[in-house]
């Protein structure tokens, strides 16, 4: 990983700022021969998309994808494959205030202390925007992973918003689709909705966190020690916008365990080994066991608000900084399909990692 | 990062495993002409070093490093340092009963998965002694923070252990040094004391909290959008055996947060901003804000322990396993000269990063 | 490097093919506070146009560059910069012909046998075309250099065109600019332009040598012992299509001579250490030494002629194969901006790896 | 490739100066279950090992390797391979005299000016006896090889010493290991005695040309654009100490040639594809063709002479250097196997890859 790629085989570099013409990715290194079109990456953009609710920003923008190389008569070359979204709806205008002045949790000091310079328009590069463009490279991910692992599924969710969690009683993976926040408990999605209302009213923001899972990993994936399934799937989350921390399994509250409640029992099962249960979250010594891969990640709360926070401008006065502009006040929602694309990104990487090195599938055998 | 490295500038390779001759690492990219001796890295050695406490495992070994290459007449020259630890206490015979069987919560069976073979004795490379080599390059990096940014200063602490948090209020630096645990709260730590000595008693291990605060980072380390200096910290931590969350700043906590509760409100103070709280853990858009930096880690109970667990043999047979060999009851206490060692890894190879970049230094100016 | 990105710290990744929409590079690492735009980077671009004499290919292209990203009002803000060259005149239908056919001397068949298809219009991503972005991203580090290092000069040169050398007595740089081959000896440029005139008419191609010289290196680039400056050169150049070999200083040559012969010998001058000769090619263990960097390569002669060669169609029967389409009959006049291209990115990436390690500048003294 | 690594997915980092206690190599990434002893290992190293014959340096260096982890039960693990060899037989003293002064030819400038300071024994790092640690990889390289593409041959020669070339119509494979130069031609042998007898009479030295070239190479290792097979063979080679020009099949005499006699015509094979002539040395658009890979470097005379040559002191005062200690009269005769090395490095680098993108093999059928 260094600055703007990720990956090791499977690498993604995106580019592009919040309020510039377009921005996109070039993902290198994709395997050849995968059916591939804009019409297999948009579905995982629109559920990115802002604008579908009134619990997201109301920018307006189609995010529609073009591939414009790496693929010829809808299949993929091996070549890189460069993904451009263009910015359609962009009101600079908004940030004109901002400037000379930089906004209590925002990048907008960190980045004129290191660079000297800033695009402030919506963030620039620092805006939330820029996940579009790991939701593209995570659709090419996806279309890989459906040819190569085609029992493999991932599905994310938000299961806490602010202080308020989901019911694990009433998770219901259907459920998720149903509501603007992919949450998979309809009574908790209820509670939210009116949280979320008076949030917007009172212009404040709340954090969330949001749960990866996915299925169908097969066994092998990962590799000691600082390529680690988990330590690439720990940077690749953290590096989302908003992220502040990262759990796999049992993640935190595995420090409040002792060694016998932690470590996850085995069983002979038909097709292999079975375990009694996933604090793991599917991952012993940096490599895939066969179960569930599981993510958490906590996402502050949006700091773009209308409530007035202390800020300084350049000239270093201190001043009251209310963010006009249109954000979301819960930037959790959006984070699922990002989460989402960020593991497809990891797993395929690991996957063709794990392929070059022992050329693929499972080396040891267990049982007859 | 890759396998077996990490760090873009300041890079290092580990190598080695539990039972064999001798374990170390080379770090490559390191400035030249900073002063370098053994003994500048043994005793951050010594703070790992195993069999210094009832509460640690009894495997005696010196680990006294060796460098064997990369400085002349005592100062770094710019070539790769290559620094040796030789195992010299290795009871490989303990291991003889688990060659042919995997232990839940361990990385025997992964290892076999993946690679069709794997070194039992002690894990292999799986080993958590795989971090004295860690220690080592951390041992490296800071000779050369001290040189370049004298004003750096990196202190881990074990905050919790199982339930058992730390009284924020108790919380003196002075008292890490003074116990087994490098515990902040003397009561905390006469609390874990007799806790731990009642699981060591039941075969039983614990899980902890470790939390490291580099304070004197100089603002601008760190880039968008996958080079951010929170991405790197989170995967280089994670890369620590045992390891399963991660947190910068609020982490996890952030998701119960308000906007207006969560960003930290600015003022100028007579050296530059200033914050009035660090929610943000030193770090916002990826990039150091200049306040202190902070990380936070959980660390599973050890899965070696004497109370008997199910597991699978090669044969695929269900099979009671209890470890014997020389354990841990809780690897968090050894986990906090490592996770500072990581810390201090990936703090100068992105202040190398920083001046590659832009020459150094603050480029934006705040006030007169 | 790995497949479609070069460069350690100044990274830059290629992407498109010949007659797909677009092509481009997204250049990262790049330092911020550079003034630079289209017009900065857009006459080097002019330089490698197609269509400018009857001496290269007449197919139509503006090559007019786009900057999508990584610039605020002007300046670099050190955030990716991605540069975008539409494909306006492909003539796709002139390849239907050898979809089902490999030519001889082509990458056609290697495409093919690695990935198991191919775009085969106009050569897909293995045409030259491709060095359009090698050189847009030259320019890119053209500007930074000349802010970084003002006194540095890059100036390529076809110094052979098939067997027929220039004259070094008759070497005039001036001469470079005045004849349509970059030739810097304008009588070996008249018996170029009869040679190629008659190798036209004759469906033939013809091979080159072309060199480039930096003057103004500060010594310290490069670095012990893969990073070494002439190691990324060498790729760095036998990356660009149709080279064959690279040389540094003396290189081949200097085989034949002897050490007495070969050891550039020193006198100390009024700003520090001279040469008297150049045999190393200003690279002495990896490192530059001041003194001009000297590199040639050989090109080989364009593979697409009229004249028919012995091919192969999938179905696996031998075809005499004769290229329409537009082509260069010496494609070693365009490579010599691509080769200018590829020596101002390597120099720039060196430039910054130089500082991050060392703090950049020269550490050693020599003399009072 | 990044400093003293090299390779992508199999990476070799070599550590270690001329006179430190010793050198090596940690190897990363190797496939699991290779067969591997230190006795796999040794012969490669033999081959280049000092003191032969009255040809090369008399330093007494046994160069024995132990490998120190990443094996076990005579198998690699797929974890990291260090490769120990220590250095027996340093004569600091010798150098004692250039401590302060500057060697025409050789790297101590350099690094002075890069570095600030230096390891003068023996040259340091920028000591060719660095490229034993590479023969060590090399001979990992080459077993892991043996397993996976059991027809592959990696053979090396040197074809030129000083100005005298092997007649082609004389070249006899089996001749080259029964003369202590690595000659294919036993007449030109003979010559390269008596005239490397009369140049060591002289304390002089001379240069030479190397080729290595690669059989049962299976075509598709490489990638466009910057992961080009002669790419990373070319930057390999040239990083090999004293390595001043590198050429792929017809090297730089292709720019003497017109496309029809440098394009190579096909036929149909019983086994495949079939080619008329081989002036591509095996590599098409970067990726390898099934036919042999051919590489040829240019090797300085040894600058390490009886003959004085004027130099510098650090003071700035030129002076006479005439350089005692033991050296090679002709160092291309011990680059032979250091060539040998880097190619069996490089192309199961390029085969890990393609597995890893493609899943390996040959993905395009041509014929039935």
């Amino acid at each position: 990983m260094s600055l703007n790629s990720f990956g090791h085989l499977f690498r993604v570099t995106t580019w592009g700022e919040s309020h510039g013409p377009a921005l996109g990715a070039v993902v290198d290194g994709c395997p050849p021969g995968v059916a591939l079109a804009a019409g297999d990456i948009q579905p995982w953009l629109d559920r990115r998309r802002p604008g579908q609710s009134r619990f997201t920003t109301q920018r307006q923008e189609a995010d529609a994808v073009e591939i414009l190389s790496g693929t010829y008569e809808g299949r993929t070359t091996g070549t890189p494959i460069q993904l451009l979204i263009r910015n359609l709806d962009p009101r600079s205008k908004d940030y004109a205030t901002i400037a000379d002045r930089f906004r209590p949790g925002h990048a907008d000091l960190t980045y004129h202390l290191k660079y000297g310079l800033r695009d402030p328009r919506g963030g620039g590069r620092s805006s939330a925007r820029e996940t579009a463009a790991r939701v593209a490279a995570g659709g090419v991910a996806r279309a890989v992973l459906a040819a190569l692992l085609p029992g493999l599924a991932i599905a994310g969710a938000m299961v806490q918003m602010g202080a308020d969690a989901v019911d694990p009683a009433r998770r219901d993976a259907a459920e998720v689709a149903r509501n603007p926040f992919w949450c998979p408990d309809a009574v908790a999605a209820g509670r939210w909705a009116a949280a979320l209302d008076a949030l917007r009213r009172a212009g404040d923001s709340v954090g969330a966190i949001v749960e990866v899972v996915a299925t169908g990993v097969p066994p092998g994936l990962g590799a000691p020690v600082y390529g680690k399934l988990d330590a690439d799937l720990a940077g690749a989350m953290m590096s989302i916008n908003a992220v502040k921390g990262v759990e796999i399994g049992a993640g935190m509250a595995a420090a409040a365990l002792r060694g016998s409640e932690n470590a996850d029992e085995m069983r002979m099962g038909a097709a292999g080994p079975e375990f009694l249960s996933n604090h793991a979250g599917g991952i012993l010594g940096g490599i895939s066991t066969g179960q569930p891969v599981v993510v958490r990640m906590a996402v502050k709360p949006t700091s773009s608000i209308m409530t007035p926070r202390q800020g300084l401008t350049v000239a270093g006065e201190e001043v009251a900084v209310t963010t006009r502009g249109r954000h979301d006040p819960c930037v959790g929602i959006r984070a699922v399909p990002v989460a989402e694309a960020m593991m497809a990104c990891v797993l395929l990487d690991h996957l063709l990692l794990h392929r070059g090195q022992t050329g693929g599938g499972v080396l040891g055998r267990i049982g007859g």
